[in-house]
């Protein structure tokens, strides 16, 4: 057996999950808590497994503090299936759905929605470079849309709402607000009692990829059109307890066993704290030298996703070897953006950050 | 550390896997080939995760000889989510498709589509006892429907098909057969070739929940519905070689181990071979009494899920409570069947079958 070598891994998704994690979930893998099964081999009506689900879902209400008229599903098929199953449930008799497009991911989630509703383009653009959120009080919102979705961090091109549209001051107190945090979640404390629907991909800030959650408001839950798979639909799935089909039964477990990480950590408010010390860190050192180049405002820089240039962008290629060199993977930005991106979701240890600082530095000396 | 003492699992699903494959999925968790990382952890689109996927679909199209004109697509969301996907798939300009209805699992498919089509059904009945498959020549099929649909294992009713309807032999060569294999894919040799789909959850006999598996000829990829979400319209799947959103990869890793242990085992010829040692062994001590029963006409019984009853369920709770004492769990029919099942997949051994027989044995000999 090879003497055992993490690195540090800034993908964007899947992504670094916390080492204590995979040490449990491997020395639990043929036989968990003693009943001779691996999490991957039982029922998921079984005793074992119906404890597991429960468990994890309490965990996740509790660090998000989901009040009690909102249900967690446990779901499949990633955000861009979302993107599709989210106007099937809540479009209803409404023909129009508002989108405010801030980067890749939002125009992804504009585009789909034209396969069933007429999406209405109500702040941003359609083409890039993203580079900030509008604000709230431009959106040019519908006369009666059937909800106005936001993406709340854009994975690619690094950019994040830190203040939520108001809804009550927009003057649209009954508008659902719909957000996709896939690349955020669980990142900081958010007032979930302010949308009516999040959702998001596990396998940025949560765990494998596989498992979805999705959290909405149960007044949202009878809107589905006639065309919703029984399996998306949310209310089937919300009132069989996310086993309406089989849910991705090893993908929860392991979500849960992040959850109870993140509150051994102190829970969402200590990682918030660890996020923008991370954040501040890296964008600190970047803003500090010419070698490197941001282009996201200030204001709405992710602390999640960082990305940034070469000002010299020949040198790509030798940046990307010599950080491989030294342990520090994954590194390599988004083609429809290009350069560098680190993602440094919650699993990124201070220390990894740090190391990454160290190289930017060195490499610049080298190369400067 | 707990000694390690696994059990005779004979779970419907989730199930039993290889032993061997999670004694390698827990030593690789944390650091899989040198790479410093689980796969768990790996972007989809870096090579080490598009090995793992390569080597996963070539192993599986070795072991099923999938012609070079089928395509292999690995997806999310169960047959349950497949019985909405396949009609907005394959429905094209047609209104109707054709059902034959053999068990549970197919009595949904026909429900499910008819949010999508006309379903006919072809040969069967929407309401139980399922007990034998019809014969495809008083298959009563339409003028021109999309597509045949059959479910060739039942799970829950314990009914195979052990010959299939031959197309030619109806007169309609052209009409395409889908086929829902999730419980007995990859228990025995098949002919691709003579199927337009087949699909199957991965959660009965190649892994974990949360992959699913469809196997589709190209000339089916242009017939989808423009309703059909993106994420779940094969041609946009297969030209993205599943990875339009991101694949569960740490199921399809693990799948790639089943396909890998398979191979070890001789193939499918073997697994054959074996499985079918297993059913007779099992079969054949049931019919060799009346303290036990089973329904199901003999030419039609599944190798891979066997009900049986007590002729006294009174003793159902004690057979159940000494089983489990025994380590031989997860019995227990199907709420809608009622009696035992054993679900008896490839990795199942004949130790654990012949496990039970001695258990059945001693039972009837300390209740009869």
């Amino acid at each position: 057996m090879l003497a055992l070598s993490r690195v540090f891994n800034f993908s964007a998704g899947p992504a670094v999950l916390p080492e204590e994690v995979l040490r449990q979930a491997a020395a639990e893998m043929l036989d968990w808590h003693g009943s001779g099964m691996s999490v991957m081999e039982m029922s998921h009506r079984g005793k074992e497994f119906t404890g597991i689900i429960a468990q994890a879902e309490a965990d996740l209400r509790e660090l998000l503090a989901v009040p009690a008229n909102y249900k967690i599903l446990f779901m499949q098929g990633g955000a861009i299936a979302e993107n599709a199953i989210i106007p099937m449930n809540l479009l209803g008799a409404r023909k129009v759905a508002d989108y405010v497009v801030t980067g890749s991911w939002s125009v992804k989630s504009f585009k789909e929605a034209k396969k069933y509703c007429t999406p209405h383009l109500a702040a941003g653009a359609l083409q890039g470079p993203f580079l900030a959120v509008p604000p709230a009080p431009t959106f040019d919102l519908s006369a009666d849309p059937a909800y106005l979705f936001i993406c709340t961090n854009e994975t690619i091109d690094g950019v994040e709402f830190h203040e939520l549209p108001d809804m009550r001051a927009l003057g649209r107190p009954d508008l659902p607000l719909v957000a996709d945090l896939s690349s955020h979640i669980l990142s900081r404390p958010i007032d979930v009692s302010r949308y009516g629907l999040i959702f998001g991909g596990a396998q940025k800030n949560i765990g494998p990829a596989g498992l979805t959650l999705v959290i909405v408001r149960d007044d949202l839950l009878d809107r589905a059109l006639p065309i919703c798979p029984s399996a998306f639909e949310f209310k089937t799935v919300a009132e069989h307890g996310s086993m309406y089909n089989t849910p991705p039964t090893y993908a929860i477990y392991i979500a849960g066993l992040v959850f109870q990480w993140l509150k051994r950590q102190g829970g969402l408010p200590a990682m918030e704290a660890r996020n923008i010390a991370k954040a501040e860190l890296l964008y600190g050192y970047l803003d500090s030298t010419d070698f490197y180049q941001t282009h996201v405002e200030k204001a709405f820089r992710s602390r999640m996703n960082v990305p940034f240039f070469l000002r010299d962008e020949s040198l790509n290629e030798d940046f990307l070897s010599g950080a491989k060199a030294a342990g520090l993977l994954q590194l390599k930005g988004h083609k429809s953006v290009g350069g560098m991106r680190a993602s440094i979701y919650n699993a990124m240890s201070i220390e990894g950050v740090q190391a990454l600082v160290t190289y930017l530095k060195e490499f610049e000396r080298t190369h400067g």
